[in-house]
């Protein structure tokens, strides 16, 4: 969330030559995404994101990234492009990081979703889902289930039960749960894994944008709605589930794809798994973080809580269901 | 350089509705200025700057800034106003924090200036000098001479030797003899002080906007210009003065304002003054900034090298006078 590489106006127009958008009016750096630098780039035609990759995104996996963003952008997905240049070349070097010249997208990202949100989230995360059925290519989740018990043994146990007693034990005791009633064999397809509302742009109630890809992976199509649905039904502490929020965010998504009973059944499950994900990489990050670096250190507890929430719960009350 | 306070789209629209300045399509958090938090926001009509003012700004000074920008507005510079809401108030509350909507002026800001857009810089400084002539509201320059010796005073002596042998005791010598030779009665009026190339917006070579007056003040308008030197015609590290540069910035100036005698002959000391104010502040900053916060801290001795030429020059060579 901050700007690590600074890029002058005379960097920021050097690359603007190998492309036809345009010249430079306006360059800010923002505070968004990933542990990647991003600004706001202006020319006399349109407006752009001009994002360098840090140490988060392998630059590896840029190619699959840029190839999934444009399968998306031809099924009429509201997602960014990468832009080419005059080359056909869509990824440059600028000042030693990989850059590139992606789609500006205006829309604003929601802090207290109504459920007309939650709603037409839900329905553009499966209508994304819809979009990539034909889309064949294929990456691992590297955050994805088998990535848990190992980013747990990373973590200093006695700094986890400084934050709550009991809590390394009892994260421990949830991956070998999870390990072993994980389903198998679930619909899965090119997934967003991080569908956070900082990443969705609505014009009004209306989804605009999805943004920040940087996550993106083959997974269950559950997984991903599960994740959606932990990012989104909470208050911001995961103390307080709301009801409507949530029931609105999964009636959304079955008005486009209908879930398979066994995704259904599953949904708990696959909840708690997206609930461990974040509690574990941001239980990481608290740990590994100076108290005093200016980066805000997000609550690992908040996804403890939503963690122990889905364990209470059960597909019919998630889905409003007859018991 | 950060964004300390996140503002909501919730937030930002609840206040923009006191404004009839249009619905909020886009808010994103933007890295620059001074310490406050500044957002870029865009609405249905047009774009503004949102800052939320932190601890570097006193809020008693803001009706001041308020007073002076609409009065350079009203004389054609180009400034950002504050715009003001239905009832005429251009000063909100937000989050706890005094925020101000400002306007949005396009450009970019330069890091290797031409002395083309140093003559530009130096034409628009004096034409800012000559706008406020009429402007009679006076504010005392915090970081004027008065207070380098209290500044320095602040700084752990031997921390600042660690950063060069000697360091400490040099600028207070320095204190000492810009006490015994400042210059007195030079013609003083409204000044930025700060117009580093970060303040200043080019649309091509043409300056489009002036920005940041947060450290304007009532001060001597050749030391305003001879921080404009010192801030535009040297290498980042100071150690190389670009003569073309200095020479065309005050050939800019003296286009729009014949200096007098007494300001030419003073521009040395007063250009020593200045590097010294940045010089001060940036070892305080070094000094009391830890070394592993994510700020850049700026290297004082920037500075330092650039007092040191100042010591070493004449009004002759800067101005380009027959000795």
């Amino acid at each position: 969330m901050a700007v690590y590489t600074q890029v002058s106006a005379e960097a920021a127009e050097s690359l603007l030559s190998l492309y036809d958008v345009g010249r430079l009016v306006s360059l800010k750096g923002i505070a968004e995404g990933v542990e990647n630098s991003n600004y706001l780039l202006e020319t006399d035609k349109a407006r752009f994101i001009l994002t360098l990759y840090e140490n988060r995104v392998d630059p590896a996996d840029l190619p699959w990234f840029h190839e999934l963003l444009a399968h998306l952008h031809r099924a009429g997905s509201p997602v960014p492009r990468f832009i080419e240049d005059r080359k056909g070349s869509w990824l440059q070097e600028l000042l030693g990081k990989k850059a590139c010249l992606i789609e500006f997208l205006p829309g604003i990202s929601v802090s207290e979703p109504t459920a007309a949100h939650a709603f037409a989230v839900g329905k553009a995360l499966a209508t994304l889902h819809g979009a990539v059925t034909d889309f064949r290519s294929q990456k691992r989740n590297r955050l994805g289930i088998e990535a848990w018990q190992p980013l747990l043994d990373r973590c200093d146990r006695s700094a986890a039960d400084a934050l709550q007693a009991g809590l390394a034990q009892d994260i421990a005791h949830e991956c070998e749960w999870l390990a072993a009633h994980w389903p198998k064999n679930l619909p899965s397809c090119a997934a967003h894994t991080d569908l956070f509302p900082d990443n969705v742009l609505f014009n009004g109630d209306k989804v605009g944008g999805l943004i920040d890809f940087y996550f993106a992976c083959t997974e269950f199509r559950a997984f991903d709605l599960a994740i959606t649905h932990a990012a989104w039904s909470f208050s911001a502490d995961g103390a307080d589930y709301h009801e409507n929020i949530g029931a609105a965010l999964l009636d959304g998504y079955r008005s486009v794809i209908a879930l398979d009973p066994s995704e259904i059944s599953a949904f708990p499950i696959l909840a708690r798994g997206a609930s461990l994900r974040f509690l574990l990489t941001r239980l990481f990050d608290w740990i590994n973080t100076p108290a005093d670096a200016m980066v805000t250190r997000k609550d690992p507890l908040a996804f403890y809580r939503r963690l122990c929430f889905y364990r209470g719960t059960s597909p019919q009350r998630l889905f409003g269901l007859q018991p």
